[in-house]
């Protein structure tokens, strides 16, 4: 940050102010309605729009990103803490903090271990399936808001069907906020901001149309209940006016021992999805953000939610993109949403006492589906069989037993298929090309070999997990080969070479050489080389050797054989 | 097996006759002491070491696997169940007998999904820390019966300190017996067997005496409690005589929750160490073993166990190499095996009654002593950090939270270190050597370059674990140099790109043009670019290529700038 104040000026500044009311009249009624959905009282999501923001401004290197409540960290909460306490309860907004506290831990500890790496452990397969089902998970959740019904919480399934046994309960004035929101929503998202920008108005009011849509769908909403006066339309009702004090008095070390693993998971998905966000927006300006200190921003920015005594946050993804778009610069822009909420939480909360819960459901609904993303299933159908199946089971798993060990279970399956592929790696029998230097596979190529050479090319690094099948994959074919002299195994594809292909490879060495063959290898890389010479490898090769080339090693057996 | 015995003569006849002895021989004693290391009366050891010898013998591909109760399976047997039970009570017994039948249930299901490459997860370095920690148990576990010590059951620590504290109150009659029969075991196995050989003595003497040494030492032991006459030497005592009844009354689902994984982890255990013995010695042989068909065999063998009453077994490395070097032809010699034992319990257990359990604890000492394999880590210290630091936490994890988490943090740790490693590859940044068509490393060769030109080549296949990891070095090294136009990634170590891979080069691809940067690859190897042709991969590339060679693309790219 202390680098962009050096070149920061007022035209900066102007775009930075712009870009923070912007996203200020977004996050305050998003940040409500996602703090419904943690179940937290709707004040909550408003002081996590503060602190939070104020910590991430002054540590994050993304300039756009939009830290604050966001729709999956908010469903993980729930889905964590709705067995320990009734939500909305003192307890359960106890834990929630402690959640907060744990999340921003694990960030800081990742961040000195530099453990930024660690979420590549999930695939791309894990995080599309668990964010499609926490999307259809949220959305769910939300049509009882929208339809005015009492569904009790319950796994996914239950939820379902009890929605769907309700539905002839559903009420009418209710439904009718929730539909008038979703219609403002929808309308001023596309049609209105393009009609606005057709008609040349000024930019400053097409840009509030276009982004201010939820603003709208509040101030639509609160009309409609003041003019309805209906008993059976779910209000927010009346929030504490005044910024809460920051307090450290909730630390609970006894509930540490459950939050911790719901605790990793939202940091390790809140650090995914800011950074996902913060590098596609740093690079449409060929600018980089640094992995290792969005850790220790994002991990302030929680720590700050707990002192603020609120809910884990993390980068959204829409927000963000509308500070990117709304022409933020740097974090100021940040700075100036916070103090936007705190103004609003500081003198007018009385103004939203009539907000329609039905109208914050919308906001929701029409936030998440997007995230119901077909389009990779369908790409990784056709790419790779085992990317959609982890996709498939990573959501079905998610829906059926919950977020947590939904999202366990995928990354494992990931790591299993990974390791079945690498296990059985594509092993080519090779020969020459004609009389050139150049060796190539026999079954795709026209080449000569001789009956006394066998040349493999094995395309896979050899590590524990596929060293037996190599193994096998010779003997089996000296077995059935028995005028095979020498073996050459070509190396030009295997990155690695672990201490158990090693053994592997000495072991089978002089087995074959107890049998009368050779085993020799050919281009070995560099760095492979490197750690071999440390161990004297080619001297534990019995009667083989090391050559540098293929063609050189091929041209020198001949004249033995 | 029916292969087998269309060649089977008088000669191979008699050569498994011999071979077969010789293990009866070595089997009684050391399934007794098994037996006692699995907490379960010393008989069991005898159920243990025939139907399961037959039912391997008919469905087994390897000749000369000597199945039966071995060391380690039967310490993690007393792991699993000391928690249920009292070690030798009846429900004790009969949690072993189902323990049997999981595994041998495990290894059948294994056999008919084909897994029996889910061994591979585990690596050199997991099963040496695993077996080093495992005979270090033993062996502590053994100190009791040698030294006539009163210890109760507790982890590793608590034995230590206990067998240490309780040092002085050995008994020395027990310290006698146990002491003469390490000198029978340890004179017959080497000075004697050299002795007899040197002196031209008749074959069947001293391959008798070289292999009998277990034996003698039994003799040994019996003559010596005999003419103590001491009350304080424990002995084995009496042993039912006669067959046990084949049963399948010990089946009992309630105890499965808590045993099936203890029965899995001996299932894999007992599997790798069999499979590892038979390849070993088929190889020498010029023959192969079927991994798939040893999962039927050592299933249909632990089943064996379970029905004869008794507790898992697996194929042992000792025996085997016994077995094969007494000249076993076929698995008729584990035939003539069962029957000697069979016999052995028919008629003369009572002569067994006086058997010292300080002789059995001397032969299990000697037994796996062996197996603590220092020179592993000292090979894997010089050649991989990162190995040596599996073994050794496996080894640690072992003695200190038990084998099975043990065994189960250390695949965790082999895997984790794999994708470490993998989400990190080797990126070169290459350049033309000369005026050839060979591009390597600038910074290892002396190579010319275009300014505008960045040409890599990344080290490994590209996967969800490193995909962010290559795209990070892109963009960071774009970032640097401002003038670049064409990035060129050569992909001939590039084994395989999986869905995240993919599209996460596809929005780097348009990223860069975005940024007026074109995104080319070279050299994709056939298998990678079947699958990338099915998704259309170069369609959408934006500006960028797919060239075959390296140089043909630097050549057109350079007439391009």
């Amino acid at each position: 940050m202390v680098r962009w104040l050096q070149h920061y000026d007022s035209s900066s500044l102007f775009n930075d102010l712009m870009a923070g009311i912007v996203v200020a009249i977004l996050i305050i009624p998003q940040g409500m309605a996602y703090a419904l959905l943690a179940g937290m009282p709707a004040e909550y999501g408003l002081y996590a729009s503060m602190l939070p923001l104020f910590c991430y401004a002054l540590l994050g290197s993304s300039r756009s990103l939009a830290v604050g409540p966001v729709a999956i960290a908010s469903l993980m909460v729930t889905s964590a803490l709705s067995e320990f306490a009734a939500p909305g309860s003192a307890a359960y907004i106890q834990a929630a903090i402690n959640l907060a506290l744990l999340v921003g831990l694990f960030l800081f500890l990742m961040h000195l271990l530099k453990l930024g790496s660690i979420v590549n452990f999930m695939s791309h397969s894990v995080i599309s399936g668990f964010t499609s089902a926490a999307a259809v998970i949220i959305a769910l959740s939300q049509l009882k808001h929208l339809l005015g019904l009492e569904i009790e919480r319950g796994d996914f399934l239950a939820s379902l069907t009890q929605t769907a046994n309700t539905l002839p309960n559903s009420d009418a004035d209710t439904l009718l906020v929730g539909i008038s929101s979703i219609m403002v929503l929808l309308i001023t998202k596309k049609p209105l901001c393009c009609l606005l920008k057709r008609a040349a108005a000024p930019s400053w009011l097409a840009e509030a149309v276009c982004k201010g849509g939820p603003m709208f769908a509040i101030i639509a909403g609160m009309v409609l209940v003041t003019w309805l006066d209906s008993a059976s339309v779910a209000i927010v009702g009346e929030i504490p006016s005044g910024i809460p004090a920051l307090s450290l008095n909730f630390i609970n070390p006894t509930l540490w021992q459950d939050l911790w693993m719901p605790a990793l998971l939202i940091a390790l998905i809140g650090y995914v999805e800011s950074v996902s966000v913060g590098t596609a927006l740093a690079s449409k300006r060929r600018e980089r953000i640094d992995p290792n200190r969005e850790l220790l921003a994002l991990g302030a920015a929680n720590i700050g939610a707990a002192v603020s005594g609120t809910f884990p946050v993390a980068g959204g993804f829409g927000r963000s993109m509308v500070n990117f778009s709304a022409g933020a610069q740097t974090t100021i822009a940040s700075l100036i949403t916070a103090v936007l909420v705190a103004l609003v939480v500081a003198f007018f909360t009385p103004l939203l006492t009539n907000l329609p819960t039905a109208t914050l459901a919308a906001i929701i609904l029409l936030a998440v589906l997007p995230l119901i993303d077909i389009s990779s299933l369908r790409q990784a159908w056709r790419y790779n069989k085992g990317d959609a199946l982890t996709l498939v089971a990573t959501f079905i798993a998610v829906l059926l037993l919950g977020v947590e060990l939904g999202i366990v279970l995928g990354i494992a399956l990931s790591i299993a298929i990974l390791l079945k592929r690498t296990s059985q790696p594509h092993i080519a029998i090779i020969g020459r090309v004609g009389a050139s230097e150049h060796f190539r596979n026999i079954e795709r190529h026209d080449v000569s070999t001789h009956p006394d050479i066998l040349i493999l090319r094995v395309d896979e690094s050899l590590f524990f997990a596929n060293t037996r099948y190599v193994e096998q994959f010779i003997l089996a074919h000296i077995a059935q080969h028995p005028n095979i002299r020498h073996t050459l195994i070509n190396c030009a594809a295997v990155n690695d070479i672990d201490a158990s292909a090693l053994e592997t490879l000495e072991n089978l060495s002089h087995q074959l050489h107890s049998e009368g063959i050779c085993l020799h290898f050919s281009e070995i890389k560099g760095p492979v080389m490197d750690r071999l010479e440390r161990v004297k490898f080619a001297d534990h090769l019995a009667c083989g050797e090391i050559f540098f080339t293929t063609d050189e090693g091929v041209r020198q057996l001949e004249t033995q054989c």
